[in-house]
């Protein structure tokens, strides 16, 4: 058809926008006299709107509260029942409803949300959305927060049985970690974030992947609180953002970072009840391993290697759900996330990945097939 | 309180996002020829989300429908009911779910809104939060859409009462201008689009302010459709954007666009079935003339040269809801949106404003006073 061009005048808009914002690492954040909480705000006499995940509210209540009045701000604190069926529109609402019953200045009285990936994700989206955007600071409690959700910029809600379907991407005031926090953890949550550590580690860090060979197991057991467990956190929470900060917006589709997140969608959302997110990551990272073998780039020494630190760390690898129709439907879904190609990052050797575009389903079934055989399901 | 210094170690995310974006004056738009609709997507056999305002939609359907299939595009077109009211979550809600339905590819098939401001903002809130943001295409059938909404990156929905309570800042893919809509638009929804232009004539154009002295009911009795009418448009659309680019996200929150836009928010939400957008913005153009005035900013001469026009162009100019308490109530409102300060812009002349901070309540209760000894309400 031809293309007649009937411009007749135009006005174009150009600007740019400055993204810029702090990871601080800090001890005793509820100590009052550690101000990193009020990081980016005003202080004496101004207000905080403050969501704590439930168990640490019911953990710090006090502190809380003594943290606030004793630095002279007006607080709110809204505890928040964490776990990945809480990560809703209904909960969004709720929370944006209380937030509306205690005013405050649109830029200097940051939203403060402490927690998991649910809570900062829920909050970080309602802080997006609030007056069309207010600042917040997130304090990750959880191993899956301090290295993974709470350092980028995603936000959002689960909806339509769809996994962060409704969301944003909001950059934050800061970001403030305090491994303390991580003391508390069940055993069962500590593994929950080294599913992602595992992935960062197996698609772009060889040195890290060996020093979980080496220390991963005794660093699960002191929850962090060790010194090699200091250097896993640095360097997960480094290559994290090596990967994430030239691509925030995800301008570029083919995100290093999405290892072990295009099947684990599948699994999340059919088990929505009792999955972790780092679960469901830490069952793709064996899959697409297995996967990566299948297809020709992976030898099988390395896939072996990687699936033998997944079982040293006790990491689940394996699960009932790994139906070949379902992973299909959710290439399929993440295929359309991605823009019309399925740009799958497979691991060609440990430390480096590659894009895949061609994955068919025979591979996804011959996957499965072998998967069944390694570990018995 | 001693400040002690608790940061361990530091990580700083730097990052610049660019915002680019055309506004493109077209004709017939609709013509399967013009191309303008498809702009920044994929072409053949493709797919598109299409709302349009109920009104249009009934008027245009048969219209749209043989312009996307002569396209070769596979459409799904939702119509939506305009009005205030309909600026809502439920609304959001409702349209997102069928988005939801008709599988888009996340960043090659833009979603088109044709409409006025709530169905651009509605859509233009779904684009931002859909998958964490998809492009859209702005299309204003109202010359409130064509000289205001659809020209800016505001989006959002009204939530608890309150306007654009939730929503964010969401750069179109582009804007497609075609005066032909409004043609069709009733003499009322004229007007409404004509407050947001008296609105910048008075803070920034005395040219503008004069033309429309000297063209203005012309213009509004042909709907635009005349060569002034032209002159009238682009003046605006250049005004506005000359406002907008430099401030695009509102980093600065002294906006001389907000001229209209203090007094206004109460009387909407308090009239929100029969009260249009543009009229309360007419309304408090009136009122913070006479204010200006008051604060001892503005000549009582440029006061009634402004109220003049305003009657002149037959804009609604005084309301039963100008009560004190409640325009009050409504500036310590706006006082929180605009950080702590009232920022509120007066006009010192025709054509330029400055942004005062202590406006106070007995200035508020004499401003009403005047007006209803002006307006004999």
């Amino acid at each position: 058809m031809a293309n007649v061009d009937l411009g007749l005048r135009k006005w174009t808009v150009n600007s740019q926008r400055e993204i810029n914002y702090d990871i601080i690492l800090t001890e005793e954040v509820l100590n009052p006299y550690n101000e990193m909480l009020l990081a980016g705000g005003r202080k004496n006499g101004s207000r905080r709107f403050v969501v704590v995940d439930r168990f640490i509210y019911n953990m710090y209540r006090d502190e809380l509260e003594t943290y606030f009045e004793k630095n002279e701000i007006h607080s709110k604190i809204v505890p928040f029942d964490s776990g990945e069926k809480n990560k809703s529109l209904e909960n969004y609402i709720q929370v944006f409803k209380e937030l509306d019953k205690f005013p405050i200045d649109r830029r200097g009285e940051p939203i403060i949300a402490i927690g998991g990936g649910v809570v900062t994700d829920v909050i970080g989206f309602i802080a997006s959305s609030y007056r069309r955007g207010i600042p917040h600071i997130k304090v990750p409690t959880t191993l899956m927060g301090y290295v993974d959700a709470s350092v980028g910029i995603k936000v959002g809600v689960n909806f339509n049985g769809n996994k962060n379907r409704m969301g944003s991407f909001e950059p934050p005031k800061a970001v403030i970690l305090d491994k303390g926090f991580l003391k508390s953890l069940p055993h069962r949550h500590i593994l929950n974030g080294v599913g992602e550590i595992i992935k960062l580690a197996v698609i772009k860090d060889i040195n890290l992947f060996e020093y979980l060979e080496h220390n991963g197991p005794e660093c699960i057991e002191a929850k962090f609180q060790n010194s090699a467990g200091d250097s896993i956190l640095d360097a997960s929470i480094s290559g994290m953002l090596e990967e994430l900060e030239p691509n925030l917006y995800e301008d570029n589709l083919e995100r290093s970072v999405d290892f072990g997140h295009t099947f684990s969608l599948a699994l999340e959302m059919h088990n929505v009840d009792n999955m972790l997110h780092g679960e469901a990551v830490a069952i793709d990272v064996a899959f697409s391993t297995v996967l990566a073998n299948v297809h020709s780039l992976l030898s099988l020494e390395e896939q072996n290697r990687i699936l033998i630190l997944i079982k040293k760390l006790q990491l689940p690898h394996c699960h009932k759900s790994l139906i070949p129709n379902l992973l299909w439907e959710c290439l399929i879904e993440r295929t359309h996330h991605r823009d019309g190609l399925q740009r799958v990052p497979l691991p060609d050797s440990i430390g480096n990945c590659v894009f895949v575009n061609d994955i068919t389903y025979d591979e996804i079934l011959q996957t499965c097939t072998i998967m069944e055989r390694l570990f018995k399901v």
